[in-house]
């Protein structure tokens, strides 16, 4: 027997009416790169998303269609965020920062038939032009700057589309679960594979980051999203924020030091969010340069675990709460949120930071389990490292086009992440490490994310990175890699390190001396994280082969 | 082309999980009519509705069946909210304080097949149980209290069946649309109609009540719902706080005074929901009396709407925020919520309080329209007066096996709720009055709702209720009914009640001083509302007949 509700579908066109219809006067905020400020609002939003669907309309887009952006966080950019899925096409947010190669096989995997990129990234598409047949039309979108030589051509310009195009309003109907949304992976390892988000998964998503023990998000916040709006989505807080009515700041391309510490004080910004490089930087640059920041609560990281130190020094200084999340693009991103448990109000604040630095309770609909090699579960002690398994609504169930990559997905219908994980009792899950990344030494797994961590208590030391070297047949050594803060890098010494290592790990987890190097700087991906894979090519010798089949062999001491 | 994400359906039985396996520990409290108080938790929860689902297994309930319950706000009734539908079967929850030819006709129309009754209540259902044919077993559930001698036979005990159960733990999968739960209207007039809930309906509601902007129902929070679990699933809290991991406070039947104003003192309750009338009482009795309600932020008041008066006692006396919102059976219940907006924060009180009486912004999901006699929209100007109709995915799209009420449905997919409302600019909706309330003057709407929040403002007058009386062919007078505080009662003057009617209405809408009636007490339906239909009986006129079909011949003044 079936309940006699309405078949009300979750679709993205009623996140843009709730928005309009309730709090059409709530700002929507852009900042450009030459610094000016472009003020509008969820009424003006409106009325653009109702002539960009009619520009898309007249550029030919169907049901179904890719369309692409090419972009900085801006409100044009929030515009094709709405009309493109109003539309019931796809929109294809492509990450700007990815090599040629990547952005050549993505574009064509996408089969995008319109992109739309910012005047001042649009260079890095002209001379991909003849090697993308699908794309029909470039559109530019920023207005500023002076107008580079190297366009791809024909282009057309956003503005001029937007006033030939009619107002006339129509938003067509459809189905819950038709495609809204596509993202490619960012792996450092194969060809980027496709997500393809729902509207339904979209909107359960973008619910979720405004209940209370998630993020929060509520007609009272303005947020300020440092997270691209090219990566997964901006990890949905323009959803959210339409959804909730709260303001949206758009910070464009400059996300750094001044520049956004300035615009988190003008807009008065109460909730911030990115990865750990971005306020890891903006922590250095407070500690120096005096703002008023009492309006922001809480910055949000994901991306990469978020170092104790961060978390410790924000709260210390600036009486600001760091709230790690996880997710992945498989996962719309957000699987898991960090938020202390009520009783954990009583606790010290050594015991309050070990839960913090975890990645957190899964969320609202999402599953997890951790499994052994023998696809068993672990128990949930906070100590058995497992690859992490998870299933919920706005979870990935494959790959857009791409048969080959169904190992990721189990046949009972969960998605291994490919995360080593540890789930504790209260339910806090915390990443060890990429399982590429995990290190095995004498049979046991060290965590260089641990390891990462305890480095970065060290007063001198900015950021951290640990990988393995093969050293005999089975086994690994850690191999730490660390950059110093200005002002400390002549008094950093490596036995230092190695002794506040000491504290955690056991003698035969340690770096050896040798392997501990200090380096000017540590290579980042295209999403800002660290890249491990380049870190391995300084490393002295290649993986062994025989690496992956002589577990049996080794014996933990 | 649809999305690829996980087909992940929004069941209860998720929710149970939940909060079992990330909350085991927060606490689930019942007071008996003793005063006794039971402690438990989600951990113990789990563990007993496994064991409830096999109680029903081997009772022979089958997926679809309708299981009855009979009984006050207790853990073991928060047992049922879970074991029916996690077994894919149907909750129906009945209201204890119906006349007894309504509870036949209810459990004959659902075909209820067991029914759940609190010993203490089950004498009310003794005598009706040769009426009953389709109910197979009465199982009582609370082991206090004497052996009452008029029990339905054969009977058998909650606690006795458990002990017998296996706890094999066995969840059967569903599809979202299930039917989970079915309630029938208390309407005064005609019979009962049934509202079927379905799983996704109850899930997404759950979700909307953890919503910062709603309900926002958190792990740190303790919850107490006044409101009984047989109307309209006590509002979904149940559901909302297991699914957040709040703690639960249940009241039993001892709800007014000194035992309600205990109770949350005692359990440091944060939010407390119920009636107007309940809040009423409890603002009395706690300016007599003194307790440290130190902890209690939020009451949310629904069912009637909440005076002024009431929001301002609780805001200036105790720090309390009263927050409204307005819901029917047929709607979940909950479909708006009285939130202030933040730029409202630098109004003065009195515009914030004209915001506050109002029944607030729709919900996430939910659609609302006003219109008038001919279905056409009215403008949202806070003023025009007309049917609310609303849309949304815990919206009723029919009722249980009724169809010649399917009137109350449009044809376009729209409820009309029989309320008459305003909508404002800013989005907040205003109950005027239900339908057949209203009162029409001189071809104008009176709303019996505003004149009664402005008699209320009288520090004599604790309760006001306005009803229309015939006066010539096309018209009607209101009449408005009142109740003393006890301390006021002989200071009170009909006239002074008038002249403060007159700072808000025209002369020709004010009541004769002879329809200005002191009466000790007004009547209450069965879920605690004013009862207009009763007190119509007390005017001195029928209605007339012709009264509908003449509203071309009046004119407004």
């Amino acid at each position: 027997m079936n309940g006699l509700m309405m078949d009300c579908p979750l679709v993205i066109p009623s996140i843009l009416k709730r928005a309009t219809r309730y709090f059409p006067e709530k700002e929507i905020v852009s900042r450009y790169e030459d610094e000016s400020i472009h003020r509008s609002n969820y009424g003006q939003l409106h009325a653009r998303v109702v002539r960009l669907m009619n520009v898309l309309r007249d550029l030919g887009i169907k049901p179904g269609d890719r369309v692409a952006t090419f972009a900085w966080n801006h409100r044009r950019h929030l515009e094709l965020y709405f009309a493109v899925p109003c539309l019931g096409a796809v929109l294809h947010t492509v990450n700007l920062r990815l090599h040629r190669e990547q952005l050549r096989y993505i574009f064509n995997h996408a089969q995008d038939r319109v992109i739309f990129a910012d005047r001042s990234l649009a260079g890095l598409l002209a001379g991909l032009k003849p090697e993308l047949p699908a794309v029909e039309r470039y559109i530019l979108m920023d207005e500023r700057g002076p107008e580079p030589a190297d366009l791809p051509t024909p282009w057309v310009d956003y503005e001029q589309l937007m006033e030939a195009a009619s107002d006339r309003e129509e938003f067509p109907k459809f189905d819950e679960n038709t495609a809204a949304g596509l993202c490619y992976t960012s792996g450092t390892t194969g060809e980027p594979k496709g997500v393809l988000y729902s509207h339904r998964s979209t909107y359960l998503h973008a619910i979720c980051g405004c209940m209370v023990d998630t993020s929060a998000v509520s007609e009272r916040e303005t947020l300020l999203p440092v997270v691209p709006m090219f990566h997964v989505n901006a990890w949905g807080l323009p959803y959210s924020s339409a959804l909730a009515g709260a303001t949206q700041v758009f910070p464009g391309p400059l996300v750094l030091d001044r520049p956004l510490a300035e615009l988190l004080e003008a807009e008065r910004v109460t909730i911030a969010v990115g990865i750990p490089l971005i306020w890891n930087r903006l922590y250095q640059y407070l500690k120096e340069n005096r703002h008023d920041l009492s309006r922001l609560h809480t910055l949000f990281v994901g991306g990469a675990a978020a170092p104790r130190t961060l978390i410790e020094g924000f709260a210390h200084d600036f009486g600001i709460n760091v709230v790690q999340g996880w997710g992945m693009t498989e996962t719309s991103p957000v699987g898991t949120v960090s938020r202390l448990k009520s009783a954990m109000s009583d606790w010290t604040e050594t015991e309050r930071l070990k839960v913090q630095v975890k990645q957190g309770v899964p969320v609202v609909t999402f599953e997890t389990r951790i499994l052994d090699e023998n696809e068993q579960d672990l128990p949930w002690d906070g100590h058995h490292v497992g690859e992490l398994v998870v299933q919920g609504p706005w979870v990935a169930s494959a790959y857009y086009e791409n048969p080959g990559a169904d190992a990721a997905f189990t046949k009972d219908g969960w998605f291994r992440t490919g995360d080593m994980a540890t789930m504790d009792e209260r339910g806090y899950m915390q990443i060890a490490d990429r399982k590429k990344d995990l290190i095995k030494r004498k049979g046991e797994w060290i965590s260089s994310v641990d390891m990462e961590n305890e480095a970065l208590v060290h007063p001198g030391v900015l950021e951290a990175a640990v990988v393995g070297r093969p050293d005999e047949a089975c086994d690994e050594l850690p191999v730490l890699f660390f950059v110093t803060r200005n002002e400390f890098a002549a008094t950093v010494e490596i036995e230092d390190i190695i002794a506040l290592l000491g504290r955690k790990f056991a003698r035969w987890q340690l770096p050896k001396p040798e392997d501990v190097r200090h380096v000017p700087t540590l290579p980042k991906t295209s999403v800002g994280k660290i890249d491990k894979k380049a870190l391995r090519l300084l490393l002295p010798c290649p993986p062994l082969k025989a690496q992956t089949t002589c577990n049996a062999h080794s014996q933990a001491p």
